[in-house]
């Protein structure tokens, strides 16, 4: 029996991933037959993917140290040549001593590391927790990743043991969940965010959803929380935080915070699930002993974007040691993390400090990205503003805006002729006017009778937010 | 309720990979003890890593050109001084201009590629399986992957649709196969290789596993090759290759191809399961056609050995367009493989060629490495013919020997004692007196009633090999 889309594993088959579907792969078509000069008669000349949190890809530069630091890793013969790297080349003498550390904790970014990554590695990423929360935190409970995505899959994994196994997932929510829950034949119980409220958790919503799966039958294990948030660009006050642990604690919920966006706070401050959960633990002796969480990170997002070298980790609180075990072992089967990504990580989490010599760099590139972020946020909010049927939250943290759409009821049904939702119909007439590439809110998951589409404000200049406006107002014109 | 090893996803907890099991959790501590100069009293002043293909890790130098092209990858501010890299730094123009086409194509190795890889590197893969088959190759049908175990990790998801599902698997073998059909509760149909034909395939054999399998009611999709082989280190004759093939094609069953170790090749000649299909297609008009041929490579092994890039590939031959919508989307969903890795991919299939700057120290790199395996290969095939109750096929390829080892029946008393089989038994002992680490036959397969050990021979020098010899005969001695 050859394979065919009926016998394979029905699992994929049912999965959906709209962030890289249709309209990913018809913009990537686009931007071919533009580099080839066919462009013929597309009504763009650039397109823009305003799809996928890829900074690299738009704007933003690599941060010069890192990638100074890399380059030695990878070809560790340059430090023969120390005089000419340092006279010729601009390297500093940071760069050196850093590249040298590493490889000494490395050997070669050729060779496989620990399944967990390298210890020097982990070591360094537990100081880094430290330093931010507060609190002591365990290198052996760091588990070095390839991306976060990859952190998510494993835990996922570990998790979900049969059909009936629920994971609370915000709606909306980062696809990758749904995904993976999709192929794992888990179930996802969905708790709507409330866009009244700048896209906040509510207890209330996350309690009635959990006691209806419950109720259901479905035996709910987690909670995930995306802080700051994807697709809503929101960042949870304190409160939010402490009710979700309180919960979790009540309930024995696993809680997995999926912290990716950490650096990317526009308005107030980032709470790590970590220390809010430690000093519910100071406040409250014995009380929260029990919870279990995982928070995980990336080299992908902030203001280092280094989403090609796959690099991230995940810290474990509490979690019993045999369960730890079966996570060492369920990774080991893929080896290990890119070493390059794993030393992306170690540069992350340990930039340089003030007075050494590549500081004043560091810095500078490190809050040119940060302002960059932050004005094309408010840029594209505002023209959100002006756009009408459309409205926005307040851009308060990640690379996104999540914008509600109200369309007409001829563009529902022209959208429907075509068997799509509106928000897809939307979304595919937007690239194709325009080159814009975003991704239409059903693919997150969106309350019932609402529309949404995310973008992204990577793209660098403004006329592209100016076609967007313009666009709306021809679609709205053309369905009026 | 928290987790525990008795709720935690039960496949996880089945799943078994000796690999980086026991042995190689305690090498690493002996290994760390001695870092420290907390050696003590051990028996031995430093760990061999033996257990794994992890060239870099032990004598293996990195090709030169690989680490200059990307060392401008990760920096390609090195570009703006050009002449310094050059002049001062050795830089031969091919690297250059080879990490100028790389840059064109990607972008950044610090943003996502398209899923399946950079279309362009897709390219270059396919015209390297056109020289190296004479066959044409569709770079719309290779999927750049984080190394064979990830594209290994896809093929296996897909295929697997239930428990019943069962994939023919060699026995010994690589316990990836193994360990990822325990996670995807799907159904390892073992086949014995055939030791006393230097591990090769024997169809009678293949064909009764498989026929007693469909009597169970098992649902055999596919068969698994791993050429050169994994542990056994044989090379599969054209013979062989298309026995496998007719009885694929006659059954209906897709083949995978496991062919990273294609370079690591002794005696003989590597022959690719896509040339021979290739050729039996030509020959018999149309009878083939409906072969499904997955086929895998990876830049960790051969004179690459570039593990921790964690780059492959794997190209898909006879699939249904559906199926492979399907794979698309499955490993859409973690983004794209390391892009860095993508790279070392490209620099592998398109090495410099005679006549340019780079090909000479290319090639004085790649003999040397390859000599070196083969000559550590033979020393050490020798000292095992001089060990009293050892028996070793010649090497033929891979980086591994596996040889049987008889134990007297006290050695067997004592390692039931401790709750292990003896082969698991003896090299515990081995590791403990000499710090040599090796994985046991039984995290293999092996057949009833035989023991071996896998070794690699990567390790520099002859002292280790000395050192097993020792400890076999004090072992024999003392259990005799």
């Amino acid at each position: 029996m050859r394979l065919t889309v009926d016998n394979i594993n029905p699992h994929i088959v049912a999965a959906k991933y709209a962030v890289r579907g249709e309209l990913a792969v018809k913009s990537e078509e686009y931007r071919a037959q533009i580099a080839k000069g066919e462009a013929g008669d597309l009504p763009f000349s650039q397109v823009i993917s305003a799809n996928i949190g890829n900074p690299q890809q738009l704007d933003q530069k690599p941060i010069t140290f890192f990638r100074q630091v890399a380059s030695i890793l990878e070809n560790p013969q340059l430090l023969d040549n120390e005089d000419a790297l340092v006279n010729h080349l601009g390297y500093k003498t940071d760069v050196v001593e850093r590249a040298k550390f590493l490889l000494s904790k490395i050997g070669s970014v050729g060779a496989y590391s620990a399944s967990t990554g390298v210890p020097a590695i982990r070591e360094s990423v537990a100081k880094f927790l430290e330093r931010r929360d507060g609190y002591p935190a365990d290198p052996s409970k760091i588990y070095l990743s390839a991306g976060a995505s990859s952190g998510v899959n494993t835990l996922l994994h570990t998790i979900c043991a049969a059909p009936n196994t629920g994971i609370l997932i915000p709606i909306p929510q980062y696809p990758l969940y749904t995904a993976t829950l999709a192929l794992l034949n888990a179930t996802a119980v969905p708790y709507l965010l409330d866009e009244s409220k700048n896209w906040g958790t509510d207890l209330e919503t996350i309690r009635s959803s959990y006691e209806k799966a419950k109720a259901d039958g479905v035996d709910v294990r987690c909670i995930v929380i995306i802080n700051p948030g994807n697709p809503t660009g929101a960042s949870l006050p304190e409160e939010d935080i402490r009710a979700v642990l309180e919960f979790a604690n009540q309930e024995n919920l696993v809680v997995m915070a999926d912290e990716v966006y950490q650096t990317n706070v526009f308005v107030g401050k980032f709470h790590s699930f970590k220390a809010v959960l430690r000093r519910l633990q100071e406040e409250n002796p014995g009380k929260f002993d029990g919870v279990e969480l995982a928070s995980l990170h990336s080299v992908s997002k902030g203001m280092v974007g280094e989403c090609g070298h796959r690099g991230g980790y995940f810290e474990l609180v509490g979690f019993d040691p045999e369960v730890e075990a079966n996570i060492y072992k369920f990774v080991s089967i893929m080896l290990c993390a890119p070493v390059i990504g794993q030393c992306i990580v170690e540069l992350m989490v340990n930039p340089p400090k003030q007075g050494e010599p590549s500081y004043e760099l560091y810095q500078k590139e490190y809050d040119g990205i940060f302002n960059g972020l932050r004005e094309r946020a408010t840029a594209l909010h505002k023209a959100f503003a002006e756009m009408e049927g459309v409205e926005c939250a307040e851009p308060q943290g990640s690379m996104y805006l999540f914008p509600t759409i109200k369309l007409p009821e001829k563009a529902a049904e022209a959208a429907a002729a075509e068997g799509r939702t509106p928000d897809e119909f939307y979304c595919m007439r937007l690239l194709e006017s325009t080159g814009i590439c975003v991704v239409p809110g059903s693919g997150f998951g969106q309350k019932e009778n609402t529309l949404h589409f995310r973008t992204t404000f990577l793209a660098p200049g403004t006329e592209w937010v100016g076609n967007i406006v313009k666009f709306h107002k021809e679609f709205l014109d053309k369905y009026r």
